[in-house]
């Protein structure tokens, strides 16, 4: 269980619930997902965090899809089991298939394989890989 | 300096010769980087790991850049120097804009950021985000 | 459940109820948590790490509530349930309130944040940062 | 070296410079570190990186060297070379002494054991542990 | 719960049997652990893997239990508890005693603690650990 | 370069110069390496660092060379640049072939590649896998 006490909309406070509002708005949903009702126990960090991650996850250069797997990627190296769960929730309603997951889930291990055989011998930067500006 | 002594293509046996063809044929290119010549010190390693990169990688439901900036999203996450700048080498040559990049390292920042949040309060998995099969 | 037979009090041997006797002397409470019932399954790991914990969090430069919130921001990073919840009850207890609470995760999150943000452009170390001495 | 091209002021864009302004201002310093350099290739993530530094890093519940400590410790436990050179150099100019930092780093250490300690052998969390609200 | 399928011996593939048959073949059992039937979700990862997995495991230069030993210490870093679980059961299948197992442990700590000491000062590599060939 | 000043031996003080030759005598060599110069900058870490490492490395239940080989895998799985070489160095005086090191390093690449595979998809853990005792 939580170790802060998760705030639902009934109870929050106009700052808190602005937020809420702004989240069911922009992803056109009509619920809050535990995640921001933790974060809730102390609102600058809500408020901030949401703000942040709409910016980040807006489309930009990078489609929406593209982004949800780069975040699942990380939430599977670090073992975050909230992550994990939320962003494959959200990377499948944004279109990804079992076959995608399949090959994303298959880079992801073949990365954190290959991370490791590199630095278990220090192998050193190629010239060529070096950037050029 | 790595560990091991890295295998040149002059003194390679026929076995990590093979496979330095294989790489080089597969990847048109007429070098090879580090990474594989420190790997040919354990020969079974080398032929094992290029095998499931060249599969791992190869165009699928995921096209190439997307499975490079997985990659390269796995590899700033865990900071691995080798990896990072041999994975931004090769996502540029697959298309990989500045803009892109910096899209990439700012969803890798903000997952890394969240996968704390949710563990730091220990939020719970929402029932509406488990699978239904 | 754990991978190791956790030894209570009354089965244990004299040398891991000194160690028992020793945690609840110097903790002031009359209970045994589960961390140090399944170290008792090897007992120069349970004594070692006593005497180092003892020592480690004992008040010195830094206090102990200062030190709990150092503990606790480095099981948040790496996500190890059972310290998340133990340090933050041990952190409470020291004083911790649900707004101190709130800006150490934040910071922890932003932390871990910056750290791929520097590791995945490869930002070099300012001269300036430099330490002397 | 960093992958992408760090920005000096004399080139920068007024979008870059304005954040930039305000990092000195606020840092009452006249020089810019290579971290902000790198994140103006990007100027979105420069700005909204600074600003949410800032917020966070305030004096709050928690003064200015706890907030650095803690940081600091994230920072150790990813290894990020960078953080590591800029928050020691940050929490020592905010007051923390060999002494501070030899217990700081002595904590961090512990908990990076203990974890593995508590993990290794799947204890599990004890009801005493958690939360009451 | 898994966010993919679980595959079942009854209804698996033809291609996703054999690999099955293969496992239960090689390991002497007469079951398949989920790990498997998750990965069954995506055939070619379920080939690839289990063949990897099969080469890496077999007996070599290092015996069975060692690198057990070498899986576990690995996991137990990463706090993976599925791997924990599953490793800690075949290594004891291979013979390793409550005594072991305590040893392990406490060098997976150990190691886990100077990681941190040693970058957390930034200690320099000795010329004379440098590898000479 | 180090965080730290280093503490030689001839300015180091009588309790600094009692583990230093400590540490020669037990490892019979008359060298001290910079891990624990660094350390001498903060002496009761140095102390019980020392005193830890020795217990924990002594010969028992599994031998100094597969502590060594345990100690390394976790080194390369948190990328320790100074642990990877001065345990490498270690290894190989205690025996550690070519041949071992590329299989040792593999099952470490394996082991982060399937940990990730197992949490990348949520796999629960067998009934069969739970300990019994």
């Amino acid at each position: 269980m939580p170790t802060v006490k998760p705030v639902e909309y009934d109870e929050a406070s106009p700052e808190v619930r602005a937020v809420y509002d702004d989240i069911m708005a922009t992803r056109k949903t009509d619920w809050i997902n535990n995640f921001w009702k933790a974060l809730a126990a102390h609102p600058p960090t809500l408020k901030r965090t949401w703000e942040s991650v709409k910016e980040v996850m807006a489309p930009g250069a990078l489609d929406p899809l593209t982004k949800e797997m780069i975040y699942l990627a990380v939430s599977v190296t670090n073992d975050c089991t909230y992550c994990i769960n939320s962003h494959t929730a959200a990377a499948r309603k944004a279109g990804l298939t079992d076959e995608m997951l399949g090959e994303l889930v298959a880079v992801v291990g073949m990365a954190n394989e290959t991370n490791r055989l590199s630095c278990g011998f220090q192998v050193e930067v190629d010239e060529r890989f070096k950037p050029r500006y």
